[in-house]
């Protein structure tokens, strides 16, 4: 295990928090489906403010997992795609976090017995 | 994907912030290796302080991840393995904590490549 490259403040670590941040879970899920608008997203994604999801596109843009892409028209138009980087990334977070919602039950049983138990 | 599943305070959001959190990562990493005494794994994992680890154990014991066993002997003694749901989250933990290692270079330098153009 590569201890010394997971102390706080190493980019590595920093990264790891980007994509498994609450947004950027739920951001990289939605765009592994596919290119989606602004306006898309913060439908698709259930209580992200506009600027929440600004946030997390743009850490998610300069680490190279997203490409955006802004159109001249009235009104405006921004795309935004997961790179080739974003979307080998995207596939371990979602195995990760379907993981975790298909075991959340058994997770939240040992909670309450080990409540119990103390 | 189950965006009603994130949404902030749900437990499958909680879950996922204990497997990636900075300590949880290692923790689970390092007991992917074997049964550790509390000791070993201080040692183990650098810059982790006592009470972060005991804190980080007592939270993965709690979802069922951690097995903790105490043996009433002078000096005391406790360790800790995983169980058998936590072999499994620990294998998804390490494969996104793996690949981000391993990809650390090209995000630093998308970061730098972003920087310098705005």
């Amino acid at each position: 295990m590569k201890v010394s490259a997971t102390v706080k403040g190493c980019p590595e670590r920093a990264v790891l928090e980007h994509l498994t941040s609450t947004w950027g879970v739920l951001v990289l899920g939605e765009l592994a489906c596919g290119t989606r608008r602004f306006s898309e997203l913060r439908r698709a994604i259930d209580g992200v403010s506009e600027k929440m999801l600004t946030q997390t596109l743009r850490v998610l843009e300069r680490d190279g997992f997203v490409r955006r892409e802004a159109y001249p028209v009235i009104p405006p138009r921004v795309d935004y795609a997961l790179t080739a980087l974003g979307t080998e990334a995207a596939a371990r977070v979602r195995a990760l976090s379907d993981w975790t919602a298909e075991h959340v039950v058994e997770v939240t049983a040992a909670q309450r017995a080990y409540d119990e138990a103390s």
